[in-house]
């Protein structure tokens, strides 16, 4: 089934980023869930809260453990989430007597935050990169035609002289600001979420703390009371996300203005017309507009889910798993089909 | 890959709507394409556009047709549309003399447009069900608890004693009000798209007509003239559809606060918790308040994509691809859950 | 106050309506609540609800009754809407024996919602004129440049050679289609709301039915089972005027980029700017483009306003009035500056 | 005119907040304006631009400017900016010989936007004590009721026991995130706007940067190259806003809920109702919730504002004076009831 463009086999080769839909694939997430409970059962192992032999036994099982796929798929039907079926097949694989001590002190929603955690740190670092690749390609634009004239166009009418370097700098800067946005957020966003049944760790008693500093330290991750019912992060993320591809998105729309009579940008490898073979389509140009409109538009429904009633909203957690996955992709995409139409720019200017 | 929940094996099964997601499928919309292409095809030879030769040939070479999807992943990478690459294979299997007859006159909007509302229809035919179904089951609780007791809640506090009835019929009259709105807008919606080029369908001169009505008869689709850069019937569908949506949300969120304290409502079949086996979590009625909001969020994407310049838009065209079919789905799952809860309320009030 | 740019008194002369903005004065909100509790009197008394000399006193109270606007203020401050302390002030006026009469079997939302209908009425029978004017307009640009050469822009590139009636056409098309939509939906939404407290009207007994139709009447609505709950005709009327604004900005954005080499359209009367007095800048094309984004954005939160918990949700109805209003002043200026620069097109074409 | 509840008499008592709100009177920013074209006068006296006899003609000129409004608001439905015909009427204050020093190198957009800068400042600090205020009363109800019992509820369930200040450091921990948030982004925020024509300040030659920097520091922003075109400071506050409301949409939600059954939460002066005087509505509380989903729809529109074409967007820049300033009230009137709200909560929990 391929409803979205970022999953379509043939749309996503446009609209897709394979590297950052990976993160979100159901094997991707299912390893980061099972990578969450060996971590806790390895943390409360640590801190005296389980069996050492009851750590080895789940580790253990983890290592061989093989999903029972249509029991998750129902599990989630019925529960709304895939953690309690799940955690039930790994404790039958644990088996007696070690299986109780599975999961032990958590609930399903540490399991799924923390798992896309784990994933939105790979697919952040991903957009990092992506991020660095484009500033370096709009400077190298800037370094070979910045000093060419240019007509600035101010509400869509000739204005006066400006060069290159003064367009290309519009495009770089904001991506420059993003860089040091996504740092001071970073801090605030990967951490570990732990909380137990209702987010006080009820069942940990006096060593809650130590296993959710432990925990996060085996996953990689900040330590940091729960958050589970306080959403803000994500939402910082998704604007984040947005004002990458809103800058993107502003770069395509001038490439595409520049690209119509075919004097200002010259563009290589444009795409092709089934009525009208002559055509160079500025479509890379074209889906980064859109990609920014996508996001845009999605950012509306994360910031509506920070409306999460009491401690935890099945309604507004949901809204983000419809919504937070494909802005991360939408925004990798453009930020590679961005790189791609830099990379395309022959000329500019004159 | 599974960024969508509406894609993905697992979260599907709660999120997702397996009859409306086939019609998006690669495989039914490269289906409904060369259905295109055929019945073009055949409406030329019809119009004495094309020789009957010709159409004889494509008719046969379309039913043994097979796809290069990897060609077709690049063309749309490379073209932004799959059509170009394969109008190419196809021509391909036709071969000399005839392979130039194929798509004659068309264009790749054309091809895609009109796949889309082939789905459409088949798609809205089958949500059509699912609303009437709906109102079947909710007219089914009014007849068997309507005349108990419940107390009216106005701004989240008691207010005065109402009926039942009183509030089935307040979840019933919308989606009746939603049948008429259908039936208002199908008329408009379901029409072929063939303009060629440009709209103008300049390669067919005086025959351009004809061969549009025939097309149009083939498909079993209205005729109309050429609409492909003005997407209003589109973004109509989409408010109708978030109509639907969100009239089941207040369905559900209205089933969620009266399950609040167990004593309004009985419901069987409730959601399990990781942390606390002794909830019953009422999932179905969340999942309808988060995919409510979701396609609300969607709506104002759509409502962007009509600012569609001049004779086609690249930008505007590619954000209805990312949304339209998620809201689709996204809609028969909010029936089809709506359907199952109103399934699942063993009693309503006192 | 004027943080809106539809009440700014300077802004207001390019982005507002004043006919439009009329109806959402303070003046005539009152005015029309005043005349619902008229028309409710009246209709009370001819039904034998309340006595004729209550009527009397009451319509009489009315004609002649000042505001305490600073009181009303305050209510509005505490009790989250104005209805409460105006019907206090409009008892006080009644005085003894009659003032009991007042407002008799209504709740707030009665007053406000039937207020906000009885200026829409209005509202859509201009913004419907404007609709027509525009057509008409359209029209004669058809009428009189049709037949010149235009060449077609796809994906923002020359494509082949069409006539400016095939682009005034794509401009025309979908604005007939929304004056079919008005028609289709203008019944179901120009009803009176009458619903008392919880929307069952308890204290009015058998009489209940005979009141609403009545009162209805009195109103120049139509008559319709309460529907204080239920959103839909709202929120089909957001996505109207959405429609309405996403054609236009169509047309907007389509002359702007025309305007853009000065060859393909000619227009009067653009704006100047501070810094380059040459310039002719297509202000009406870009605002027009301006508010199409601005209600595709309104609209995704009127949709979330579907969700109206229960038999009235204070959170869902306040996000209505935050946005309805802003939405239908906004279609009101696209479409009068739709119409003044549809008359400032010198010439089309070549 | 009052469109929109923040400026309409009786409504902006629950949904404005006057100190906001008058940021954004037409009396606020012409002086920002003036004061704008006062400080320019002065740096480009002082950097030996202009003659300071034209500095000291046009700071006189200025003290004792008078407008003429009909003409501004002409000036707007023409140009779409106010300030060709503002500097057209200072300049003729100015007069002979040094009237043609008035607004030198500069343009619409450098007056405007940082006008726009020059008022956000002071809202913002307002803001930012509000957020202050209500972190403190969120801290002293946990100093007060922290320590008693309250049932978790999760999704709409009752969970396992809590504390209070479980649930309201959940409301608090979010505002202490949103205060290190605003203090990152202030200084990118803040700065001034200076371009002229395109950007490049093309009639200033080598002192360019020098006179922008004086600008800036005599109207205490930051200094910083053009960023005109660059809209993501914009669209990063917007977002932050947006955070704001919705975690202060969170703790009205929360309050609204508890307060259902009257027994978790005690409150004073809820609002009344017309039709059930018995009845205490929570309205700061679900205004609170409007409010939240009013800045998440909002937001949408301002990162569709970051596709900003070119050297100047008439279409997206007009966008932003739709959406921003609304913002900006909806959140200070936000802090403002919440903080009302937290003073009204006699008792949490048990």
């Amino acid at each position: 089934m391929t409803v979205s463009p970022f999953d379509h086999p043939l749309l996503s080769g446009l609209l897709g980023d394979e590297e950052a839909a990976r993160h979100f694939s159901v094997e991707a997430d299912i390893a980061a869930m099972l990578g969450f409970e060996r971590a806790l059962a390895e943390a409360e192992a640590e801190c005296g809260v389980i069996p050492h032999e009851a750590e080895a036994a789940i580790v253990k099982a983890l290592a061989s453990f093989r999903l029972d796929t249509a029991k998750l798929r129902a599990g989630v039907t019925k529960d709304g989430v895939v953690v309690p079926e799940l955690v039930h097949q790994i404790k039958a694989a644990v088996g007696e007597p070690h299986g109780e001590f599975v999961h032990l002190g958590a609930t399903s929603q540490d399991v799924i935050d923390t798992s896309l955690m784990l994933r939105l740190r790979q697919a952040v670092e991903h957009i990092g990169l992506l991020l660095s690749e484009n500033i370096v390609r709009l400077a190298n634009l800037e370094q070979e035609f910045g000093g060419r004239a240019l007509m600035a166009v101010t509400r869509m009418q000739p204005a006066v002289p400006i060069t290159v370097a003064d367009r290309t700098a519009s495009w770089r800067a904001p991506l420059e600001r993003h860089q040091q946005r996504l740092k001071e957020q970073s801090g605030r966003l990967l951490v570990v979420q732990f909380g137990g049944a209702a987010g006080t760790l009820d069942k940990l008693g006096g060593k809650a703390a130590a296993v959710r500093a432990e925990l996060a330290s085996r996953l990689g991750l900040g330590d940091a009371p729960q958050w589970h019912n306080q959403r803000d992060a994500f939402a910082e993320l998704a604007g984040w996300l947005s004002l990458v591809t809103g800058s993107l998105g502003k770069f395509g729309q001038d490439v595409a203005l520049m690209a119509q009579a075919g004097i200002d940008i010259g563009l290589s490898g444009g795409g092709g017309s089934s009525a009208m073979p002559h055509k160079q389509n500025p479509v890379k140009a074209e889906a980064l507009v859109a990609l920014a409109r996508f996001n845009a538009t999605q950012l509306s429904g994360m910031h509506q889910a920070l409306v999460h009633e009491q401690e935890r909203s099945g309604a507004a957690w949901t809204l983000e798993w419809l919504i937070l996955p494909q802005m991360v992709v939408a925004t990798a995409a453009a930020l590679r089909l961005a790189a791609e139409l830099a990379g395309r720019i022959e000329s500019i200017g004159h």
